[in-house]
């Protein structure tokens, strides 16, 4: 087995904004043999998140940033080929921050949770059973706080959390409103995630078009993106209520901090309520929302889709597309 | 009775931003008869509060703007002259919006509550007993939450609202930081109100002498200004932290909205909890505060000072004097 080579992620250079292709490289290593405790993994799927950007940047963020020559850390779906732990043996599929790398030896401590595949095939446990789905449950349920009829305003839209989101808040008797960038992606949140209204933030109508679509007031809006989007929101926000902030996706660059209207006053007299939200926070929930999300699910209730790529150089592109807006779902490197 | 004229302050033009001495106008008005369920007061003390600047604005704000002409709201601390209501007799003293004018015929039904003198003199009904400590407690208890051993930054900390938030924070094991506009009102924060430091936002050092003073970041920030003061805070909230947004002092006009460097990103990586905090919302519990107060107060735990001029016309500057922090404690009107 020590001869045995692992092509990995690393990198390069560190990212000023997004990351790019050209911020990372393809290495290869020796995989090192197997301690007590120790698991050797076959990654199959590797996840791309939005929040990579963070964790590649060493701007404060709340994990310690990457170094450079360092695998890119990143949620992934294993089969364990080999184990030196107890409670887990070769065939069994583990979820966890195995990172952008083909093989993984990791102590079994940072196994997530073990998966099975209960139809929907094993990358959903990456993206609605996972991550994104566990996300939105939290942020929405936690920070946000629906209320039966309230109007909630999420941005991506059409992105794997803020699908998850909308249909989690219709579940709850909200009324859904989705920012998204495209007018294929209006129709994916109206036809596959049951949205009551999608526009497109690209229309030159936008504000226009948001301030008639919600015309008694935002009472939570799920925010993706700061920026511009969020910036049209803000004034509708009604009494009491509730802005989560989950991700920051329309500001390439925090250093320095760019410009934005002041929304102090707003928040004031409006007593909003704005929070930030990290899922990791909820590590030691995170079977709760499964839970919930897995039943949704079963009743079809839920609905998402996965944009998959082959082969690990497939990588290198996935996050700065990601902020290109070129996903259509949930995006996955298959491996 | 229907001879006695009322001498009153109303509004004679919209201010763009901070109400001004030119925008009122002093009128005198026939006091009516009083009907039934009605009292006559003479107002004793009126209140000058921050808050005033948004209530005669007609930018939004969480309560209908004033009519031109119209007599300009204010809290009072009033005697009951006459009487056609129940459980209110002559000689009764009474706290209430009773207005910037000498008398008040009202309804019975929009007095606050009845208040007798408990050894301090009746005007602490509108400060530290009143509209300020009640904001203080809700604001700094209910939206802040501070806990033991936290360090607590407060702006305006020399006023009536932010002395008495140091020294409640204070009272609940914090380390209390005071920001405030002179080297006089250091001393007041160090020597009267107690707080563990205090810094003069217009020395030149304030960025760096604050940075040394929350080394170990800061916890909850009780906001009453926004602005730059707000900006240099920001940077040094710790994860989990809290800003209480109270009060927009250091913004004079917003409208078009000011631009400011955006937070987005701390909110979302520290997990801040940003809240508006309008201290109307807690009237059912005003008492829960007022008995708190008063048992500090009678164990000589909470300071406060008063600025007290005499004559109707002393209202007609005193919110702009305000804004230019040119009190030295709660700002009154004595008739």
């Amino acid at each position: 087995m020590s001869s045995l080579q692992n092509q990995t992620i690393v990198l390069d250079s560190r990212p000023m904004g997004i990351p790019l292709a050209s911020h990372f490289r393809i290495s290869s290593q020796t995989i090192p043999e197997l301690k007590p405790g120790e698991v050797l993994l076959k990654n199959r799927f590797l996840s791309v998140e939005p929040a990579m950007r963070g964790w590649l940047s060493d701007a404060g963020n709340y994990s310690t940033p990457v170094g450079i020559g360092s695998i890119i850390p990143a949620l992934a779906l294993a089969e364990v080929q080999a184990s030196k732990a107890e409670h887990l043996a070769a065939g069994d599929t583990v979820v966890g921050m195995f990172g952008w790398q083909e093989y993984c030896v990791c102590n079994a401590d940072i196994i997530e949770r073990r998966v099975v595949d209960q139809g929907q095939g094993l990358s959903v446990h990456l993206g609605v059973l996972g991550i994104n789905g566990i996300a939105a449950y939290f942020g929405l349920m936690e920070i946000g706080q629906p209320k039966q009829g309230e109007t909630v305003v999420i941005s991506s839209a059409a992105g794997a959390l803020g699908s998850c989101v909308g249909q989690i808040a219709k579940l709850h008797g909200c009324r859904t409103i989705g920012i998204t960038s495209s007018d294929d992606k209006i129709r994916q949140c109206l036809d596959d995630y049951r949205f009551d209204a999608a526009l497109n933030y690209n229309d030159p109508s936008f504000s226009q078009l948001l301030a008639e679509t919600v015309a008694t007031g935002v009472d939570l809006y799920f925010d993706n993106t700061s920026g511009a989007i969020s910036d049209t929101v803000a004034p509708h926000m009604n009494n009491f209520s509730r802005i989560v902030v989950c991700g920051t996706a329309a500001i390439s660059q925090w250093q320095p901090k760019p410009l934005g209207p002041r929304i102090e006053r707003d928040i004031l007299i409006k007593r909003i309520r704005m929070q930030g939200f990290v899922v990791f926070d909820y590590q030691a929930r995170y079977n709760e929302a499964i839970q919930a999300l897995s039943n949704w699910l079963a009743e079809g209730n839920i609905n998402y889709r996965e944009h998959i790529t082959d082969g690990l150089p497939s990588a290198l592109d996935a996050i700065a597309s990601l902020y290109r807006s070129e996903n259509t779902g949930k995006r996955l490197i298959r491996l």
